[in-house]
C-alpha cells in the first residue's frame, strides 16, 4: 500500500482545509449509493489489513505506561476492528440523510419553494484516544455526503494514519477525491487554526473529556456542536416500586460506568430512604460502588454497614464520575429535585422513578434535558437504542441537534426557490 | 402607567440573568391559548399608548444629527407602531411550535420514545437601532414559550423602555411573571457579560450589521444564531430570457436596495452581455443605480452611455451595499459563475437567470447558500413571503436554521423516555 505522507514541519493547515473545501463538491456529486459503497469496500480492506492496522496500535500503545488508563481506550483487537467492520456495512445500509425534502408549497404567483435537506459541507472533528472514532467519523461523513477533517489525539496518530491512509486509498481507488477524509497534523497551535477557520470548515464537534469540550466551545469562532460530559441523575420519589428502582439505578451505574449516560447522583426522597438504601446495598456493593453521601444517607448507609462509602462533600454533586462511584443526596419531594438537578444537571439524561402521574409529568416536563427519562434506566440514552443508528456523540445543546447526535443530524438546510420570472 | 426602573448603576447583569432563566418556568407552564392572549392584549396597549411612545421615540431620534441616516431606522410613527400591532396579532395566529411530537417509537423491550420540540429557553438579542425589533422578538418568544432577554441600542433606550415596560405591565396584569422579557442595560461591558452567560442564556442571536455579527460571534460561549448579511449574485446565463433576466435583476436591486436579500453582484455571460445591459440600462438608468463595473462591462455600458458607472476594484466583489449600488462582472459560463460564488458569496440568496435545465440544476445543487433561486428575484428570501410568519432575521449559517429564522425554529427538540423498569 503506498502510505500518504502527512508532512510535519507545516506551519499552517490552510493547504489542507482548502483542498477538504474544495472536495466538497466531489463527495456531493455522488450518488446515495456510491457513498454506501465506499463504507462497505472500506469493511472489506480494514479486514484485510488487520495485521497492520494492529502493528500501527502497538506502536501508539507501547509509548504509554502499562496502567495509564488510556490504553484500554486507545488499544485496537482483532475483535475490536471486527467491530468497525460490522459498524461500516450498518451506516451503509441507514437511509440517505440528504434530499428529503421538508416541505413545498407553490405560491399563490407560481414561485415554488421546497425546503430540502443537504450535507454540512465540512465537518471537523476534534478527538482523544479512541482511534475507532477516526472509522466511525469517517464513515458517517461519507454516507452524509460531507467532507470530514480529523483531528485525532497524539497517542493515536500511528493508529490514525494507517485508518485514514486505507480510507483515502479506498477513495482513490474509486475515483473520488481523498480529500473526502483527511487526518489534521496534531501540533497544538493547529487546533486554534482549525478553530477559527470559518471560510472552510462549517462545523466542529469536539469528542473527549469536558475541559476538551470547554476548551473548543470557549475558543471557536466556527459554530461548534457540544457532546459529551453526562452529569445524570435518578430521583427515586416516595411512591417508587423500590425494586424496580433498585435494578434501575444499580444498571444506570454499574453496567457501563465509564460512559456518558451513566448514573452519577442518585436523589432520594426521605420517606423511603432507610428501605431504598437497604436494597441499593446489595447490588453497589457486589460491584464495589464507592458511595459519596450526604450525612443522612451516610448515616443510614454506616448503620447497614455498607463497606464503600465516604462523606460526600459538595464538590461530589455536579460531578461526572465516569468511574464505579456515585452521589447520594436525601431530600423532600419534587420541588426539591427539581432544584438540584436544575442546578447540577449537564442536560444529557435525567430520570424519575415514581408510580405518580402527576409527579411523572411535572419532572417530564420542567426537567432541561436532552432526554427526560420515567422508570428506566438512563443509559438507553444512546444513537443506537433510539434507532437512530451510529451516533457521533450526545449532544448536551440546544441548538441543531439535542440528544444523539447522528447521521440524520450531519445535513443543513437548503431552499429551492424556482421561478418564471417572478418579481416581488 | 407604573414606571419600570432600570438601574444604569449595577455592576453586573447576574441578577437579571437570573431571574430571566427562573421566568423559564412561568412561561412553560402557560397553555398556548394563553401565549396568544398576551400578544393579543399587548396589541390593543400599544395603540392605547401611541401617543407615549411616540414622544419616549422622539427623544431618542433628537439625540442623532438631522441627517444620520439612522434616524429613518430608529424612528417610529403612528403608522409604523400600527404595524407592529398587525405583526401581533398576525404571531398570535400562528400555530404553536411547542408540543410538535417529531417521532414517536416503542421498543421491543416496551420503552416508549418519543420527542418533542420544547422551547429553547432563555433567547438573548443583541441589535441596533430598530425599535421594532424589540416587539418582533418578545412576540416570538412569547408566542414559543421562550424567555427573552434584550439588548437594545442605546440609540433606542428611551424608545425600548415604555416598550418594555408595557409588555411587562401586560404580563404581569395576567399574573405572569415580567422578567420573562427583559430589557438589559446598554453598557457595553454587559454585552460581553451576556456573550459568555452559558449558565443563563440558551442562545444569543445578532442583528444588525455584519460588524455586530462578528463580533459576536468570535466572542460569544453561548450558542450563536448567525443572521444577517446578504452578499446576493445573479448569474445571466446565455440561454437566459433576457426580458426576464432584466426584470429580475432590476427587482433584486432597486425594490428595496437596503435588506440582505437585495442583489449585490450581476454575474453575466459574455456572449449576451452587451445585449442584457443595454436592456437593463433603462431601470438601472432610471432609479440612478451606481454601478461597479469590471473593465469588459464598464466598456459597453461606457458606450451606451450609462450615467452612473465606476470601474469596479476588487472590493466592490463579496460587497454588501445595502444601497443603490451594484457590481457586474462578465464571464464565460457556469463554471465561471459558480467559482466567483464560491469566493464571495455570503451563502445568504443566489440565483441563476437560464432556460437550461441542466444549468439550473447544477447552479442549485452545488452553490451553497441558505437560498438558491431559478429565474426569480432573490427579494423573496423572507419568513413571510416563504410562508413561516414573522422572522428573526435570514440565519446565514447551517446550524439548526437557515434562511428565514422564524418561529419554527424557536425550539430545540427533547427525548421523553417512558418505562416501567427497564434496564439494559
Amino acid at each position: 500500500m503506498p502510505m500518504i505522507l502527512y508532512c510535519c514541519n507545516v506551519k499552517s493547515i490552510e493547504n489542507q482545509l482548502m483542498a477538504a473545501k474544495s472536495a466538497t463538491r466531489d463527495i456531493q456529486r455522488l450518488k446515495d449509493r456510491e457513498r454506501s459503497e465506499v463504507l462497505i469496500e472500506l469493511a472489506e480492506v480494514l479486514d484485510q489489513h488487520i495485521a497492520e492496522i494492529l502493528r500501527a496500535n502497538e506502536q501508539d500503545v507501547l509509548q504509554l505506561e502499562v496502567n495509564d488508563p488510556k490504553r484500554d481506550r486507545l488499544l485496537l483487537t482483532a475483535a475490536r476492528i471486527g467491530d468497525l467492520c460490522e459498524s461500516l456495512l450498518a451506516v451503509a445500509e441507514l437511509d440517505d440523510p440528504t434530499g428529503q425534502v421538508l416541505s413545498s408549497k407553490e405560491l399563490d404567483n407560481g414561485l415554488l419553494i421546497e425546503k430540502k435537506t443537504v450535507p454540512l459541507g465540512v465537518v471537523g472533528v476534534i478527538y482523544e484516544s479512541r482511534p475507532n472514532v477516526t472509522i466511525d467519523v469517517a464513515s458517517l461523513c461519507i454516507r452524509s455526503g460531507n467532507v470530514c477533517v480529523l483531528r485525532g489525539g497524539t497517542d493515536a496518530w500511528h493508529t490514525n494514519t494507517v485508518l485514514v491512509d486505507l480510507i483515502r486509498e479506498v477513495l482513490q481507488n474509486r475515483g473520488i477525491n481523498p480529500d473526502v477524509v483527511q487526518l489534521l497534523p496534531t501540533d497544538r497551535t493547529f487546533v486554534t487554526e482549525l478553530l477559527e477557520a470559518t471560510k472552510y470548515i462549517d462545523i466542529i464537534i469536539p469528542r473527549g473529556s469536558q475541559s476538551l469540550i470547554e476548551f473548543v466551545r470557549d475558543h471557536a469562532k466556527v459554530p461548534v456542536i457540544e457532546t459529551g460530559a453526562g452529569v445524570c441523575h435518578t430521583y427515586v420519589e416516595a411512591s417508587a416500586d423500590l425494586d424496580k428502582a433498585t435494578a434501575i439505578v444499580a444498571n444506570a451505574k454499574i453496567s457501563r460506568p465509564s460512559v456518558c449516560n451513566a448514573l452519577d447522583t442518585v436523589l432520594l426522597d426521605r420517606a423511603v430512604a432507610a428501605t431504598f438504601l437497604s436494597k441499593l446495598s446489595i447490588p453497589f456493593g457486589e460491584a464495589k460502588v464507592e458511595v459519596f453521601a450526604d450525612v443522612e444517607a451516610y448515616a443510614i448507609l454506616k448503620k447497614g454497614g455498607y463497606a464503600y462509602l465516604q462523606q460526600a462533600s459538595d464538590l461530589d454533586f455536579g460531578r461526572e464520575f465516569l468511574d464505579l462511584k456515585c452521589s447520594i443526596k436525601i431530600l423532600d419531594g419534587l420541588d426539591e429535585a427539581l432544584v438540584h438537578i436544575a442546578r447540577y444537571s449537564s442536560k444529557h439524561s435525567e430520570c424519575i422513578v415514581s408510580q405518580e402521574t402527576a409527579s411523572i409529568t411535572q419532572f417530564m416536563q420542567e426537567v432541561d434535558a436532552a432526554a427526560v427519562y420515567a422508570n428506566a434506566s438512563t443509559r438507553f440514552t444512546d444513537g443506537g437504542e433510539f434507532g437512530l443508528g451510529a451516533e457521533i456523540g450526545i449532544s448536551t445543546q440546544k441548538l441543531h441537534a439535542r440528544g444523539p447526535f447522528a447521521l440524520e443530524k450531519l445535513v443543513t438546510e437548503k431552499w429551492f426557490v424556482i421561478g418564471d420570472g417572478q418579481i416581488r
